[in-house]
């Protein structure tokens, strides 16, 4: 396999929507189900997670917080002293220094994990649930803090610039599901059910080495899933989604949707999904450790009725 | 012991500056050190919490996030709809709704961890850096992401309420170093080097059964630790601490320093300390366990320059 | 007169709609009309309030920006310092000290103008533009930035308190028709049209002598006017009008409408409105000068897709 | 008087302090004096402004708020929409759109006025006062409520692209004495003591018509004043400043001073002035009505403890 794979047709619409009910979950877990594919993670999947802990050692899988804008960053992060050591009242010799965080998190440069009310199909949440049930005083329903306990679960890297030999993805690229089974081969691992797909294509290391991008619709595109993964995800129960960049490939491999992945992820299957992870900490250490398995905790802020949340998801080896 | 627990004499603040030398970790760990305490917790110290993992059940340990003012939250949290699914211009059925958090997060009401950089003592941080190193532009050393690869740890649950056979502690009661250790007899567990230090007062369930109320100086106060237990912290080379409330007995049990317990832990020890967590859930759970030692992992966000972040510490049983 | 009005009867729903009707200024201005009341200032109108000045006096009608919560100020306004003369990489001796503000400016602390769009009655707007053209992406029409230019006229200051021989009007209490056309007598003065009728009922008076109190729904309430006084400002065709409180009496004076000033005044009449100022210090300007007419100049910022502003309108005599 | 002005030689760094010695106002009006310049606007200055209204039109001079980050606008404001009329849990029929506006509004962008507090030289504030007076609680003196009851007076627009025959200037391009005397004989108009000095350069029309650019120290720069025009500023007792642009020329005509107006006029006059004006109307509207002369109101935002506030200035013709 090389580094430039000949990209498939796109799916048409009709064929989008025939996949979106084949691998519809609305009533796998029952009526009231909030939690989606998280139901696979089951305390012996939690068990198992632990106990590939070796080195004992602890990898940042997030994105230091931006707060300068560029072309993925319309809205930056706002970061605000709000007190120094120069000031305090009462305390004397004991003074704070304390700061005020403002972030639209949903923004391409922000690690984060998305609720499954953050994602709506043809007017409709997961579960048949309402779009109209995210008000402008938030989500009634599948907010944020229904995952206010964490994800712990067995993380599996796949490193598609590695399978590639390739520092990273250009915008465009489109893994297909050959090319992910393709890199559990190579890297003698596989994705089991309740486990969490960590899916690199060094989004963040192009980032780093050509600078920001504008990787929306509309500008440079980014490389991600192809939407024949799809049906793979859902065949292997994938728990959770971990991708840098956010799974899209863009341009679109399907006609008339501009980013399949999440409608099909999240409103159809009920996937946990975050977006924009750092990979590159993570894989440098699953190559001095030669294995792509590791325990992953990954806590969202407790956020009633929000969307998602910042975070930063902490792979332990 | 009762629930009255008379109230030591107060240090003076020469005595608090003679514990405040005794404690120092300056030296410890060499003159360019930032990690502190944290550098009690080796790998074997990760692989000895791992492998308390029995039932798989994860539990917050953060409180909501309050966007409500009251006596203890002068600064609400801030959490305003960005977009709803009423609106996307370019993407036809699938809809985005997201969201803004802006945090002022050091306040009593929002669970968060401090950064070295947030306390300083006689004009000096840790280390005895200068407290001018935190400037308007952030914390120039010691700042939030030196902990970016989170905290993983064997936690320790003592719970003084469920000691003194009370449902939380009344503002002003200060927590001793005898009282912590018969917690330690009592409940058959022991704080060892390298742990994690999670201290109950019940702050959090008097404020869900009893309305918010001010705990600050000048206010009702609130219960805490006595500044006995510092020199025990210190012996047992405690790497982190984890309160509701925030480990501060007000008023104060020190002459002339309002906020003790903090300067002796963050300046003098270079402790990991977080502040206001939620620990009703986590002590029921080990309560229906009937062990107070669990695996805990906690992630502050990657936030550059940052003096804490808001986060949300997850315990592992 | 005295300060114990009794308080004529509610008036019924049907009363409230069928007054709605009379008042509905819907097909005055064309329909395309994005002004309302605002179009009775003409030229003339303005070289008249010009006219107006002879101490050159100017005056501030505007409460200082409150960032204390509190019962009246659930969304404090959040102003952090962003950089202090401690810091700037480039440029030596010379040094910039700036700050950011943000505030949700509807608040009942917050002196502010609203916009055309920010209410609703029955899903209708002013003109019977529906209530879903404001999308969580702004107004699509009747922003504030309609009133860019500002608003310059005449204005007319009817103090109720004076009046009535009071500091300040007591929370509940109505300010019926009869009274306020008293009060033009007492005070040689005539709201005319195209005049900014400036109402004064002592609000912010009482706020400061007695501290802040919940006088919204559900709290204290709040004095304001009666309904009765909608058909003389229509038949007065007052362009503008800037309460201390917002004009609302609460408890309201119509069955099952809360606020039914707002409604009448926004929406049936298209009538400019401010809410929350200061007239403490041009009332006693006004008294010194022995004259309560004046030039006032108001200005929103310019904020596109806007529901309203914060502003600092000003008295000038 | 051509397109093509040639640069005058920089000023020295000792120039630059003997020109501030030269012009420093610190003594003028008492050592207690926080509105410097502002002392020039008498009553009758406010007469003869007011007196300068003929047809009654009002004018914005500010810029619409921008919430896109681009080269120009680092820091974009945040518009938020906190309520929109899906919502309200008690009203019924009546429904309320509200919104939030968060700015950190120094920007390049952003239309707004400084208080005196703003800028520091060689640590030091207009009288003398220390930098150091302005904390991360804000500042002590000299902040924007000094300027709270707001600026009325005489402005006079001098138009330099009307002069040059451009539409507007160049960046890099310094406007000296004389030809700012020559605009005044050409427009048969004089800046006179207490007058509001409104120095177009066509900055804004420049933005309009070829997109933003980076017009901050290292960036492609922006056409402002040369040092000369301070002494004449000075002499003519201008009482406040309002250019589009900032009044800097970047690249420098200063020596080791990259902004070298601000202080000159800041801390060593102890004048108003205000930022990034949109002077692209009230030119249009000058050149209707072939005067440049007209009363202005400017009215900061009532921010205690600020360092600025946007606004929206309003020209009255």
């Amino acid at each position: 396999m090389t580094a430039t794979v000949p990209r498939s047709p796109n799916l048409s619409l009709a064929d989008f929507e025939a996949l979106f009910e084949s691998v519809k979950n609305w009533d796998r877990w029952g009526a009231d189900d909030v939690r989606g594919t998280l139901n696979y993670i089951t305390p012996e999947h939690v068990r198992r997670a632990v106990s590939l802990v070796r080195s004992g050692r602890s990898v940042s899988m997030a994105i230091p917080i931006n707060t300068v804008a560029g072309p993925d960053n319309p809205s930056p992060a706002i970061h605000h002293m709000t007190q120094l050591h120069d000031w305090d009242i009462r305390s004397g010799k004991v003074r704070f220094a304390t700061d005020f965080l403002g972030i639209n998190f949903h923004g391409d440069c922000h690690t984060h994990i998305d609720a499954l009310c953050h994602l709506a199909y043809a007017d409709q949440l997961y579960g048949g649930r309402p779009a109209s049930s995210v008000t402008s005083h938030g989500a009634e329903t599948m907010a944020i803090d229904d995952y206010a306990d964490g994800i712990t679960g067995r993380g599996v890297l796949l490193d598609i610039p590695r399978l590639r030999g390739v520092p990273y993805l250009e915008p465009g690229e489109a893994v297909t599901r050959d090319e992910i089974e393709e890199a559990e081969r190579v890297q003698g691992v596989r994705l089991e059910e309740g486990d969490i797909f960590v899916f690199r294509t060094g989004h963040h290391r192009r980032r780093l080495e050509c600078g920001a991008w504008d990787n929306g619709y509309g500008g440079e595109g980014k490389a991600g899933l192809h939407v024949d993964t799809i049906p793979w995800m859902h065949e292997r129960k994938v728990a959770m989604f971990m991708p840098d960049g956010d799974g899209e490939t863009v341009p679109s491999t399907v006609d008339e949707i501009l980013y399949p992945i999440h409608p099909l992820q999240i409103v159809a299957m009920g996937m946990a999904v975050s977006d924009s992870l750092n990979l590159e900490e993570i894989a440098a250490a699953c190559e001095e450790e030669r294995r792509w398995e590791f325990m992953v905790v990954a806590a969202p802020l407790r956020l009633p009725r929000g969307t998602g949340s910042p975070f930063n998801p902490i792979a332990i080896l």
